[in-house]
């Protein structure tokens, strides 16, 4: 046995509760100890001494390097106590704190036991249920739709269409984006993510300089508040994005102090070096390098406030359903925790969305976000989908150890993402395939979470990295690729299927493809991708709701997806 | 190489803020790796793809399977990206997020670098000054020293001396420890840790019924707040016991549940299963399993504020230095989170000191306690010196071990302990041997951290398990053995040297004794321990502080300190 493999951090992603008296305790072991046989030894925290069961663990996730046992236990305590016992080759070993043994000293278990010590119910991650089985739709605001051609549209600086520039303006809107809630409800969405909407001088609007005030280009607080009544009586969640992390040089506080250096009462607001900021210099704290785009300390009270009670301002005003965080892995832990609590007091079912493009979990410990954009998902496509430096067996080892990265009620509101406005198009990078596009869809809809489609995808709208990723919406249907868009509308309506957000989850390779199996009570549904040059003999079952044309063989780049009943 | 050894965790004991713009980064190989070398690859977040430094690490911990490379690096940014390079026979492997791998994309490291994405100040733990070096005295305060003849001692049934039973009460007050200030001071206590002195019908006053309110067997508020000024005079900080997972039966908010049930505005400070608690049937969350003690629930915002302002009330009130948290790892993260905020605004250098017997790291992240009693330590000390279950090769592994749990930050404030009022008393559990307790002492002496030394072990108290270790303390000085009283003074002097509070460490064995290495700027300590039958040549240097006789060697169970200049 590789012992060096073994790893158990009790309160962590490795024990976490998912219930009042339920837990979810995962064991690492390494991937070649196929022989082992894992067990659980349990009891109450005080008896534990005295008395103990034992259950047999089972291989759930298997990454390229690791085995993760994983068990569900309902307890009719709320605290356990716990070791593994393992055998190889008819010998027991026993893991605790203090490592793998030859033996194992109950009557001083008390020093070396795994615990979890209570099950407090306000350190639980409750789940936003109808984050389970979401669809998003990602809408760059300037480049959707104009709905409002009352306005001043002078700042318009480029034909609908037109390939953009990083400053150019198309003039998409709020009022377009109302105007288009019917066509979102028809594609299958359940939620909007806008990018950000507040004053500012970009077309991006990540550099606000008030963060009360929708921009003028994009419309006015009552068409906020509209857009999510609109949305909310189609069914649909609008969240909003905060870039709390930096503002504009324009905010007026980064103005007082640029006027009044050290003397402004905002001066601590910032990270500055010196009597005053000189944006020449750099003697700020920033976003990137970008000195227009000063940095917050939110170590700082007052920015604290300031920025809670934006939080909460749109919240009441508009009834958004949700915050996604620019830049969040930048910004302080300790605002986070503030943020979640006061969010979520408002709000219970606020769903709070970091964007930290890496692990994330001491962001998502149940006292901060409830999930992230999913870029290691994204990234992982990418290798298997577009480049190829993926095989089905390296994509399905990379999800397994993507699922590993956080608990159950995290994997179940995790944003997965093909694409953003921070990307290049998926489309673009699989060389247009629509195969493979569609593939890569049926993928983000079966594996757990939330789903989250960048605008345009749909329609097969390609582009580069910013600002080609970023191009406007073409509205003629007449370009569309009709069946795609039908095969989207099928795989997104399937999200919300029980199995889909209540089920567990196998992902594995068999035959060159990639299998990724959910389950929940009686229900099963199975993905397969055949991204091979041959053509597969799949494994389906009777009631299909395969995109391949209907029979035992997947193509190439073909997917299939395969609902049936377990007895 | 054994892959499945390595292990880096962003944002965690891997990687931790020690400054401004300090961090500390940790990478994790197997034991038997020895001939890898292992360089860091580091630059700015937003240039890495361009740009990267590199430097070699080396090893500072050694446990039974682990080796630990660390590096402490100063920036000139507050951000980071990095990934490990390792080199094995010639061949360069990288370890990143995604694992060990032939080569590296540097272009596309945005998705797969290790980073601290910025050191926010607000997220850094800073080390609470005065524990660095701190040697605390733990006062069981019934068993003490009675000071006060003039108060009610009708409740007193047992004559001081006696063996106690776990309801006698001996008769120990505030009064007599304020007495005794003198007697610690000598000693060389900085910080004493007094056991409960809240209303408590029992002797150790961990069911409270008035938090508010010194239990009058111990003396009234105005005693406390003299035992703090007195020992403030001296130089010496104070800690008193937070009861916070449960209070007494008795208390006045539970009695008025059991009398109106659900219609108590109380009835959810507890956590009931039905319209009354009843006792006899145990129907309500307790301490294990002891009806009296009913657990207060932390989720509710009364009982947060019933707790907070006790917490801050003895602060006010008595200026006390720091609260260690009773059964603190049953008590929910988030209250912890609040006391923490609460206690450090009000009073920033409070130590907040948790009693968790296990691995307690996702306690000490900086969002909740400063530190905890090292039960894992003691838990050490026992295998080594009691049970000889250790030897010193073994006992540098666990320390290590030990060490790898935590930060930096908390490793310095650590509460170390060879015993307490939940233990045996360790003279007892090591045969009374004097020699190997001094040994036991020099440990937690060199080690880092701050030391706790149970009322009487300097007088070579002895006791079993509950009640037994709770004997009172023999005040006839003509029983004491002066020698080892005096040898006791010496080390525990030691121990606010700057070389020990400032110093890094490096633990191992050689020559079968244990040896613990200090070092400070030009400043080192070493200490040697030989348990072993045979006598053992130390490899000392001149200016000795040894217990041992001065010379080259150490008989067995002796320990000898060496302090000397390094080039």
């Amino acid at each position: 046995m590789n012992q060096h493999a073994l790893l158990h951090i009790p309160d962590s992603r490795y024990c976490f509760a998912t219930g009042e008296k339920e837990l979810v305790i995962r064991l690492r072991t390494a991937r070649e100890d196929q022989n082992i046989k894992v067990f659980l030894v349990y009891g109450p925290k005080y008896q534990f001494q005295l008395e103990q069961k034992e259950m047999r663990m089972q291989v759930c996730y298997e990454d390229r390097l690791y085995q993760y046992y994983e068990k569900k236990l309902r307890l009719e305590d709320v605290r356990l106590a716990y070791i593994f016992r393992i055998e190889e080759d008819g010998e027991s070993f026993y893991y605790s704190e203090d490592g793998l043994t030859k033996s194992y000293s109950f009557p001083e278990a008390f020093y070396n036991f795994f615990q979890m010590p209570y099950m407090n119910r306000n350190d639980r991650l409750e789940i936003v249920d109808w984050m389970r089985g979401a669809v998003f739709y990602q809408i760059f605001v300037d480049r959707f739709y104009q709905g409002n051609h009352e306005k001043d549209t002078s700042y318009i600086d480029m034909e609908w269409g037109d390939i953009p520039t990083p400053k150019s303006f198309a003039g998409g809107d709020l009022q377009g984006i109302i105007q288009k809630v019917d066509y979102l409800k028809e594609l299958g969405v359940s939620a909007i993510y806008l990018t950000p909407v507040f004053a500012s001088i970009s077309n991006h609007k990540y550099d606000i300089r008030d963060y009360k005030k929708i921009d003028p280009q994009f419309g006015t607080p009552e068409d906020m508040i509209s857009l999510v009544q609109r949305a909310h009586a189609m069914g649909i969640r609008v969240v909003m994005d905060a870039v709390f992390n930096h503002c504009s040089m324009e905010l007026s506080e980064f103005q007082d102090v640029l006027e009044n250096g050290r003397k402004s009462p905002y001066y601590d607001w910032f990270l500055i070096d010196g009597e005053y900021p000189e944006p020449e210099k750099m003697n700020y704290e920033c976003f990137a390098a970008c000195n227009y785009m000063p940095k917050l300390n939110t170590a700082n009270e007052g920015v604290q406030e300031f920025l809670m009670d934006i939080a909460l301002y749109w919240i009441r005003e508009a009834d958004i359903d949700g915050w996604r965080l620019d830049v969040s892995d930048e910004v302080s832990h300790e605002f986070w925790r503030r943020f979640r609590r006061e969010v979520k007091k408002l709000k219970k079912d606020c769903v709070i969305i970091g964007e930290n493009w890496h692990d994330a979990y001491p962001y998502l410990m149940g006292d901060q976000y409830d999930s992230i954009m999913n870029y290691a998902f994204t990234k992982a496509c990418l290798d298997y989908f577009a480049k190829g430096s993926f095989d089905a067996r390296a994509m399905a080892e990379k999800l397994n150890g993507n699922l590993m990265r956080n608990t159950e009620p995290v994997n179940y509101m995790m944003l997965n993402l093909l694409d953003s406005h921070d990307t290049h198009r998926f489309f673009t990078e699989i060389g247009r395939n629509k195969k493979r596009l569609l593939a890569g869809i049926a993928l983000t809809v079966v594996f757990p979470g939330a789903l989250c489609m960048y605008y345009g995808t749909e329609i097969c709208m390609e582009g580069g990295y910013d600002p080609d990723s970023r191009r406007c919406f073409d509205w003629d249907s007449s370009h569309w690729d009709k069946a795609v868009l039908e095969k989207v509308r099928e795989l997104l309506a399937l999200k919300a299927h029980p199995v889909l957000k209540y089920g567990s989850v196998r992902i594995y390779e068999q035959q060159e493809m990639l299998k990724i199996e959910r389950q929940w009570k009686d229900g099963k549904i199975l993905l397969e991708i055949n991204l091979t040059g041959a053509r597969k003999r799949s494994a389906g079952y009777p009631a299909s709701l395969s995109a391949a044309s209907p029979g035992e063989y997947l193509d190439t780049d073909e997917y299939r997806i395969t609902e049936y009943r377990v007895e």
